[in-house]
């Protein structure tokens, strides 16, 4: 695993996540981009710990798939073990914030879609997770009202608000703590805005949040499958 | 996370798995029994590290669902880091093997199927993982050929054999690989054999595999979803 480390209030941290924990179709316009319904709970899928890279990484478009997507998304990163919370108490079990880009790999999530078959090679493979540049701790931001934002070399893609999410990060992880119990430096993704696209060989990919900072890294073609 | 401790030859070894891969229609008859297709790849999906339970330990049947099945499964424990491994260098990387019953809430997973969404519920719940009794090293057994089975309350359900799987343990790990890194203490599971259904209240589970022994569970209601 690529270990992450991220800063954290002047300490470094070193991201030990059992699990990152994504959330689909979170913003309205996403979506209605995506021509699918929102539904009454939240959506949520697992990305593999392996899949993350720190800021100034390189993701790697693999050869499996012809089109790899983009999806700046704010990442709650949890503090305490906690299973069952209310959304009233599901806060105080936040660390802080980051981002995290939720590289896809479109046409193999389609073809899944399509079959009913899991998401899981579509958000899985090496390097579909940049996350940081940092960790804000929690009591340090509002999260309720930040601009989101991905620009592809220079140019804007996404740009939304967190006040545009459908569930927020507490009733996110309300839910997610009813079914599966969360363990320190767990990773929620909680879902991306309109504007969603591919990314090319060369690319550069700036994501930002108000608050945070910018999440920048590069994107280069895989030239060896493997075995 | 409940902490799950295996023997290894004679010592404890904590499973710390940063994942669980399990694979969907590894075995022909468990296909046909589901109405489904095989696949010319492998259909893999992760289950969270939060799910294990040790033997003799309790699955909690969630009041999400109304019909969670049993799956017996050969799982593989992974020794060394490994990315891109051909299937000839596959079999090195494992450390063992043992057993994993990947608890399925069949509903919840019915409807993702038919709606092309995610499996991470039907497939995530707390408690259904149980895995265990031992992790037998990988030079002390032939997995090519080993009875597999699973009864409940004394009855047999489940009864086939590894010959049966339709991508072996060394085709798996290499395909696995070449989407994500493989990391120590990983946990591969290999898909089920026919034969699967319901699990209820006050039920006493035992799943083999000739070689590795028996893991024991029983099962009881949720009674409280939660906040």
């Amino acid at each position: 695993m690529n270990t992450v480390t991220l800063d954290f209030n002047g300490k470094k941290v070193e991201l030990k996540a059992t699990k990152i924990i994504a959330v689909a179709r979170n913003y309205r316009a996403h979506a209605d981009e995506m021509g699918q319904s929102v539904s009454e709970n939240p959506n949520i899928f697992l990305k593999p710990p392996s899949a993350m890279i720190s800021n100034n990484g390189v993701v790697i478009l693999p050869k499996m798939s012809n089109r790899v997507d983009y999806e700046v998304e704010l990442a709650v990163v949890i503090k305490n073990r906690c299973c069952k919370v209310s959304p009233h108490e599901a806060l105080k079990n936040i660390l802080g914030y980051t981002i995290i880009v939720d590289i896809t790999a479109r046409d193999i999530q389609a073809k899944a879609i399509k079959t009913g078959l899991p998401w899981t090679v579509a958000k899985g493979f090496d390097t579909f997770a940049p996350i940081g540049p940092k960790i804000v701790p929690a009591r340090d931001i509002d999260i309720s009202n930040l601009d989101i934002w991905l620009k592809i070399n220079g140019e804007f893609r996404q740009h939304s608000n967190t006040r545009n999410m459908i569930f927020p990060v507490k009733e996110l992880i309300s839910y997610i703590s009813k079914i599966m119990t969360l363990e320190p430096l767990d990773v929620i993704a909680t879902g991306t805005p309109e504007g969603v696209g591919p990314i090319q060989h060369g690319d550069s990919i700036e994501a930002g949040i108000e608050g945070i900072g910018t999440l920048m890294f590069k994107a280069e073609q895989e030239t060896v499958e493997g075995a």
